[in-house]
């Protein structure tokens, strides 16, 4: 069997290239996850996902303990045979989506009591029951479930939540079956407070998770905020363990979190964005429903290597959206699922080099050219 | 450069195993036909296509005269490059999309008339149109431009749409420009006359296509009239030219018409079931969205070999479909197109074997067994 696992391999000022092991096998930090949300990354066959250079997924609790169930799940054996997929799961809480996509959600010290946005059948998860579930998928990586203190809460309100979601947090350690090769992440919460976050990262500390959340940001806040509370936030964070910024971000938030010691990522942005038509690039970004694609036979982008940008042109790509054809969503998921990981795989390769900051001095350069002129 | 080319390699009775030779490479026959409408096979990447087994991909005039326009796909260098498919190609005329997908359309002498489905615009297309439109495409089969006589024509109206459409074929074959490795078939109508099908054959005939079309057919009129109109039908086309059943079929149509001489299929069933819920297996099909699947940890077919049915189970694709995911439609759509080429590869195989007849008996007996039991 193999222990869970962080090596922190290299640094670069802060930021910090590491390997966490599992399982399930390793992942390479700084990560970009496979977005699964209901247990398939959206528009993609795992043969994709896995091209694209992703190691971990995360999959939804929220979403898989209405539809299959977990029970059906574990009964299947697992996520892992379930999606086919062979490589490192970590699994969120619930909580955040409980509070913003189901209907009904009322909250106590329990849990939470929410009705299904499915069905409207009525659901119960507390911290225990996340955990239950988080066990049941197979999960090398258990979030915490915690409030995730809303954007603009007062110092009393983010206090109250986050003190509700440290005693959770200790619930969901003592209902954590540890294994090995799994790991179960405390989520730091606080807001935009420092002494509450500092307070949050003393109680989690306590417990001896295996990681760190960093949650309560990449939810309104700003670009500027989030890395100030990043700059007054991750100096408390004990060094040895995997910390995880949930669901960040655009390429230049994951950028500046890397530099401020972040380890892990995850967003729907580029698979959401692969299906309504934007597409990263090197230069910026691009709408491919735009008129000025339809005859242009370039790639996406002229540096990307992804079999999209070496197959395709941006007039087919643009043809294909605008017929509504699934391959359209197929492809362009493809080239920015390869973007985001290319952009992890070239960060690591920054702070093993120690030129990370030469690196993001020519990230938003290239970044603020914009895309290259339509064709004539 | 290579000639455009029907070697007949084998035959077992009226069965028939070939090869057509064209300036994209070559594909067996039997076959069946990846459809590509709008220059995409839906729900599927050309690598996932390419790895059914399919050879030869069909395009949709009336499609891709829409949108993007054949003189866009010409600018970009034709349809092999736009589409990613190194292949061979046939098209359709556009014609049978016209009259039964259009708005308002008109039929004279002269063509059609008719209001596009997408936003309204008012189009011709006439039989020079068509031949112009899939010489911009770059499509290696050109069909003739006809009118796809209606099931259930009296024999009167039915000898006057075919001679139209034999005066249109006679046009077509004028407009048609010759290139080394390209094609153009002529299509049989005639309803189900077996005089007027006669009377097509002789008129084709004398303009010396390079293949056969075999229209009219698959609209409605039965597996058994079909059949029949086959039987009276086949033994006039001459029998050194590849024969194409249009619209053709479910699995048994297709088994039943490469018994009396049929080379050449293609239909939407595979694909649009595929996105639908409906698996083709050895037994048979199913509806994957049926509540028996929701906990059944086998492969859709226990004896397929494709990646859907090696690496997940109905509860998994019972999953994906009742959430709505795309890789849902992705996976099914493998699987059909797999089952289907694997029909195609298995009566090729019988008809070099001279066993055809004990094949279809076989194929009989397990498409009567129906789905296997659900699990308890």
């Amino acid at each position: 069997m193999t222990a869970f696992a962080f090596d922190l391999l290299a640094t670069d000022k802060n930021a910090r290239r590491g390997r966490v092991t599992t399982a399930h096998g390793t992942f390479e930090t700084p990560c970009f996850m496979a977005t699964a949300t209901a247990a398939t990354v959206k528009a993609m066959t795992v043969d994709m996902v896995k091209a694209t250079g992703a190691e971990l997924a995360i999959c939804n609790t929220y979403h898989l303990m209405l539809r299959p169930t977990p029970e059906r799940v574990a009964e299947l054996g697992g996520l892992h045979k379930f999606m086919n997929w062979q490589g490192p799961i970590l699994t969120d809480s619930g909580g955040f989506q409980v509070m913003s996509l189901s209907g009904l959600c009322k909250m106590n010290e329990d849990g939470a009591i929410f009705q299904s946005h499915v069905d409207g059948s009525r659901h119960e998860l507390t911290p225990e029951r996340s955990m239950d579930i988080q066990r049941l998928l197979d999960s090398n990586i258990t979030m915490c479930l915690d409030e995730c203190t809303k954007n603009g809460a007062s110092h009393e309100e983010a206090a109250t939540s986050m003190r509700r979601s440290m005693r959770w947090a200790e619930r969901c350690r003592k209902a954590f079956v540890r294994r090995e090769g799994y790991g179960q992440f405390g989520i730091v919460q606080g807001s935009v407070y420092a002494d509450l976050r500092e307070e949050s990262i003393k109680a989690l500390t306590e417990l001896d998770f295996e990681g760190f959340g960093i949650g309560g940001l990449a939810i309104g806040e700003g670009q500027e905020m989030m890395f100030n509370v990043l700059d007054f936030t991750i100096p408390h964070v004990q060094a040895d363990k995997p910390r995880y910024m949930m669901g960040c971000g655009t390429p230049s938030d994951i950028v500046g979190s890397v530099q401020r010691g972040i380890d892990m990522f995850d967003c729907v942005m580029p698979t959401r964005s692969g299906r309504t038509g934007k597409g990263f690039i090197k230069r910026g970004s691009l709408n491919i429903r735009n008129a000025r694609h339809a005859r242009d036979p370039r790639p996406l982008d002229e540096s990307c290597t992804c079999p999209t940008c070496q197959n395709y042109s941006r007039a087919y790509l643009h043809h294909l959206f605008r017929c509504e054809e699934i391959l359209g969503a197929m492809l362009l998921t493809q080239h920015n699922l390869h973007y985001y990981q290319n952009l992890m795989k070239e960060l690591r390769g920054a702070i093993e080099a120690g030129t990370l900051d030469d690196y993001v001095a020519d990230f938003h350069e290239n970044q603020a050219l914009g895309d290259v002129a339509a064709v004539g």
